[in-house]
């Protein structure tokens, strides 16, 4: 019977939550054989001469991570085999170091000495400067002297105040700015590993020390808004919270009274909310410079469980570390992470809509995201330029359904790490086509994009959010305006998504509205991400020649695959995306045109992927609304090969009247029914009558 | 303690292997909720009028498999409100159906009353026979003789033979052609239906009952060959094999003096292993009229479990079903595999290299199919026509790796179900292009296709197998030739899987071979699916106009997106699918020509989806041989933004000499390593020197 007893006790463990593979011993076993591995090869430090993914530059990223790793496993084995290794490495480093140039290769006014730009020295001095904090103390004093001396006190001045030939790093570092994040954590860490608190003050309060002139304190408070948006969108607040997070983990350590998790009432924290509340099914909003990142980067692996362990409350954490991460830091916070993960702690994560304020004060506009009780997802952009990085696209949209993209972002015209495409960097045509206006789904005037694409026109301004309402769930909507893309046109938009009992999902209902007093052209594109399925008027294909669309502000890059007049009263547009079918109807007059549209047009490079657009052009002596709606239908099983509901419902919208305080607009669907919009333009709310 | 005791034994059977949920239970409980919800609307039956995917068209459809759902719950639970509304539905049919003219969409030689064409109301009489036949006996005379003579018998008769106006209907019926397998199906499955062996005796021998002029014994025996290939290819193969196994299963019990399932040494069980192998990851490799189908498929899901329970020593199949379907059949057979599978026997399914012959003897060529240790795996087509939905590309190659198709095959242009595309029929473009030699991976000489795209000419000849040899699995390969596609032209291929010591994956070389005695232009496609990354030499993009590579055979449809010279000795191209690099190399000279191409020229209803092709372009007094190998290479990791082995390893590509008996190929990689590739063309035999 005792046997009985214990094996029902090693069943009752098999089923309880810690039958979960333990995250952190997984992390280590998966260290120790990448770490045994490495130890096979011999130290490879070959000379800089190629960008972002050539052979020589991933071996000095490759080094770095390996040198952290050597770290962790010297700290949790105390096998000296790895502490070896390390000491080898940096004293090589050390070696090679002093004798380094600027780069060979010339694309950024920051060059490198070991990479292109000295953004990836920083990156790399982050990640070594605490392996060799680890081992400092265990070196003889003439290898401390020169590592200390070689190796990581230059590569941090370099970092801090570049060269007397050229001192644009000293800029840098002291930028609001993820640049100047890397280079401050890189200071602050090196000067951590040296014992040296001039670095560290360097580091935290800017080179002045005023802490009003850079450092990362002011980057904390500048860089995030309240809500813990970061400036540069999506993408860049994944790359900048790893800094972020490394330094100020680094500093709740060994400067705990900064209390530097609570600072701006724990803005770290939101910043980790906040990106995670931009991703949809895990992927983040590609919205801006931006290429597919998700949940899975290593970047929230860090900070998810640095933030974890900085806030235990905070449960919902662990089950994104649950459904994205096959690792945990190999930390005292890693392993709290897979401890209470394995307890069985994780609670679910709360995906909602959202408004993210832009802004160090949050009044620069804000990001907002929809979520339809179904799953659904829109990003609504009415933010800050968001500095270099930033896409003239005011008021644009990111629609997702059905684990797709429904209308999409090009994001960035980049190859990362891919030597061969333009060594990886931004290809000219991410200026050229992917941060112009025509690029994203929202309006164009006379073929110009917003600020005539100037950046510094455009960040010295920034959206308005007029509304934000989801009170209830079945019609939430969000409304933005934007007032100096155009000399004297004012851009409004609504979008709301709603549910009805007469449609078999959630519908878009969306009105841009562009007000001026003189004649414009509006070009309002729809970036469909699907196979054209149907238009409801006949459509001119271009049959044997292909021209492009324009001649410049990203035009030139589409092809005019093929155009048609709309009808009068509305016409809908179908594609299909996955198995579900969706179809823009919009109110349009013969007057408007229908222009379809594909990248890849002046593109020598293949730059560009191919991609499909739809744009509803009409030609106005001043006002112009654009009512539609977009509804998602059908099914399509292609195991049964059963399809339903594949033709649109919609068949007409119709603004009814437009005048100083309401717009309504009337959606006809099949069996006669409706929908009413109705925009209050003097309370800024929009109502829905269903 | 009987507690624990207790305790312990739920335990240990949550832990045995029938924890796993029953997929028979499972499939019960969705079969009684689905047909629940359906109860709950009355029964509709719209006056035929659309074409596929039309609503009339899938209400029909939907009916069918009611009725068949009825029949099952009727038989599962004995509950009258299933047989009452079954009833109800036959009553309604057999009161509409004598009503019907000809279907009012007209597509098809064989239109049908119900549906467009005959084909669907020869799957409706599948379904609907063998559903009556189970309430039949429970029905009054006069219901009886209703749905008799009202509905079942003038349906099979109509089947049969057609009406007075049309007698295509025959032809059909007594045709080796899967048109003919659902004719004879239905046919005969009312037969049982009815009590009427007449009806079953003409689906078994053809109309004459001679046997020999049609029928579904002389169907399993022509349209399989001796290895289970049918003869269409894949897709219809997976279409096929439903009719077969349904009526087969049915013959099984009503005529077990049939062996049917032993005929042929196993015919029906080879074809369900032939399918299983001509896939990739689950999905169908989409060679001839095809679009995307995997093992998720109903067809499968019906023949794996008829199969399975016919031969049950085959528990491999088992795991087909565990891996990939969600239900199992609610018969006697389904419920066999539920039991076993839960009952931890399966097996896992090995899939192999093979070749399977074409043609009833196994002497019409065959489709070959390589598998690498790491699972890439090659289709090589060497078959005969294929019938009407066979495609003009004889010694054309499908390539996957990775889990995508990195060479791949257009399959059909169409857009099955979707009314608004050519009524979910197969689009102009199908026979324009998708069926045209340019749209597959395979030679084009002097820009004509393969038997000028004569079916009728295609269909007289076969391509041949030279050699199949999987002996070593480091070094596979097959040979094929293909005489007749051309007047003057003979076209041998040879292509290889080899792993070497010194590259990262397995590398597929290939040797393709033109001959005549005169001048020519020859054309190898390779339809590269992925981003273009980059060719070792410049070429001129199109930038502001695009134009047609060509004016018919399939030409007409591709786009001149770029060209270029290739480089004396050989030409390196790149592109990018999913987290890896391929690379094709191969031997040039100046004056080879590179097309790069995009398909959606002179399509004028978007019916064709946009994808880029590469065309080595070759002007020959004669003998022509394109020696090429694609490389897999490099990784990048998203998540840590590590990549690794980017560029291409081959540096060079020779013809070393090229006689009447031997044809030897060196291929040169990075760090001085080489393969030499002989083919002894007497012996048929090729060779590696790695």
């Amino acid at each position: 019977m005792m046997k009985l007893i214990l094996v029902a006790a090693a069943l009752i463990s098999l089923l309880s939550p810690s039958r979960e593979p333990n995250l952190y011993e997984k992390s280590r076993a998966a260290l120790i054989e990448r770490v045994g591995s490495a130890l096979e090869s011999p130290v490879s430090l070959p000379a800089p001469c190629d960008g972002g993914g050539g052979p020589v530059h991933e071996t000095h990223k490759a080094n770095y991570m390996l040198i952290s790793d050597l770290a962790k496993a010297w700290q949790l084995t105390g096998d000296r085999k790895y502490s070896d290794r390390l000491r080898a490495m940096l004293i090589a480093y050390a070696d090679m170091y002093p004798g380094l140039g600027y780069h060979p290769i010339v694309l950024s006014n920051t060059p490198g000495r070991l990479f292109w730009q000295t953004l990836n020295e920083c990156v790399w001095l982050v990640h070594v400067a605490p392996a060799y904090q680890s081992i400092r103390s265990t070196l003889s004093e003439a290898d401390r002297n020169h590592i200390d001396n070689d190796l990581i006190r230059p590569m941090a001045e370099f970092a801090m105040q570049g060269t007397p030939d050229n001192r644009a790093n000293l800029a840098t570092f002291n930028s609001i700015h993820n640049h100047g994040t890397w280079a401050v954590a890189a200071v602050g860490l090196a000067g951590f590993a040296l014992g040296d608190d001039s670095l560290v003050e360097k580091a935290l309060y800017g080179t002045d020390l005023s802490g009003s002139n850079g450092g990362f304190l002011q980057q904390m408070d500048e860089l995030f808004s309240p809500d813990g948006y970061y400036t540069e969108g999506a993408y860049y607040q994944r790359y900048a919270i790893w800094p972020f997070f490394l330094f100020a983990s680094a500093l709740d350590k060994e400067r705990p009274q900064l209390k530097i998790f609570e600072r701006r009432d724990g803005i770290l924290l939101k910043s980790v909310d906040a990106l995670i509340q931009m991703s949809y099914k895990g992927m983040l909003l590609p919205f801006n410079d931006a290429v597919a990142k998700d949940l899975t980067a290593q970047e929230l692996i860090c900070a998810i469980d640095i933030a974890y362990s900085a806030n235990p409350s905070r449960k919902d954490l662990l089950s994104i570390v649950r459904d994205y991460h096959d690792r945990v830091l190999l930390t005292e916070q890693g392993l709290k992470v897979a401890k209470d993960l394995a307890a069985g702690k994780a609670r679910p994560y709360e995906f909602r809509s959202v408004l993210l304020s832009d802004g160090a004060d949050g009044s620069q506009g804000g990001y907002a995201i929809l979520r339809s009780p179904g799953g659904a997802a829109l990003g609504f952009k009415a933010t800050s330029q968001g500095m270099g990085h930033g896409h003239f696209d005011r008021l644009s949209l990111i629609y997702c359904d059905n684990g797709n993209e429904i209308l999409s972002d090009y994001g960035s015209a980049r190859f990362v790490n891919v030597d061969e495409k333009y060594h990886g960097h931004y290809t000219p045509e991410n200026k050229s086509y992917a941060k112009q206006t025509i690029a994203h789904n929202t309006l164009v005037v006379d073929g110009v994009s917003h600020y005539k694409a100037s950046a510094g026109k455009a960040g010295a301004t920034h959206a308005e959010i007029l509304a934000f309402n989801t009170a209830d769930p079945s019609f939430q909507y969000v409304g933005g305006c934007e007032k100096s893309a155009y000399k004297d046109v004012t851009l409004t938009r609504w979008t709301a998504l709603a549910e009805t009992d007469f449609l078999q999902y959630p519908i878009l209902l969306d009105l841009m509205i562009a007000d001026s007093r003189k004649p414009h052209v509006y070009d309002l594109p729809f970036h469909y991400n699907g196979h054209m399925i149907s238009l409801t008027v006949p459509y001119n294909r271009a049959l044997d020649r292909m021209e492009p669309a324009g001649e410049n502000f990203g035009y030139q890059h589409l092809w005019l695959e093929a155009s048609a007049s709309a009808a009068p009263g509305s016409t809908s547009f179908t594609w299909m995306t996955g198995d579900r079918m969706y179809s823009l109807s919009s109110a349009t007059d013969p007057g408007t045109e229908i222009l379809m549209l594909r990248t890849g047009a002046n593109d020598p490079s293949f730059h560009l992927r191919s991609e499909p657009v739809l744009v509803l052009r009409r030609k106005s002596q001043g006002r112009a609304v654009f009512a539609s709606c977009i509804e998602t239908h059908g099914i399509y099983d292609n195991s049964t090969e059963q399809s339903a509901n594949l033709v649109h419902s919609c068949s007409g919208v119709k603004v009814l009247s437009d005048d100083d305080s309401l717009l309504k607009v009337e959606y006809i669907f099949a069996g006669g029914q409706s929908l009413r919009l109705v925009l209050d333009k003097k309370a800024s709310t929009l109502s829905i009558d269903r």
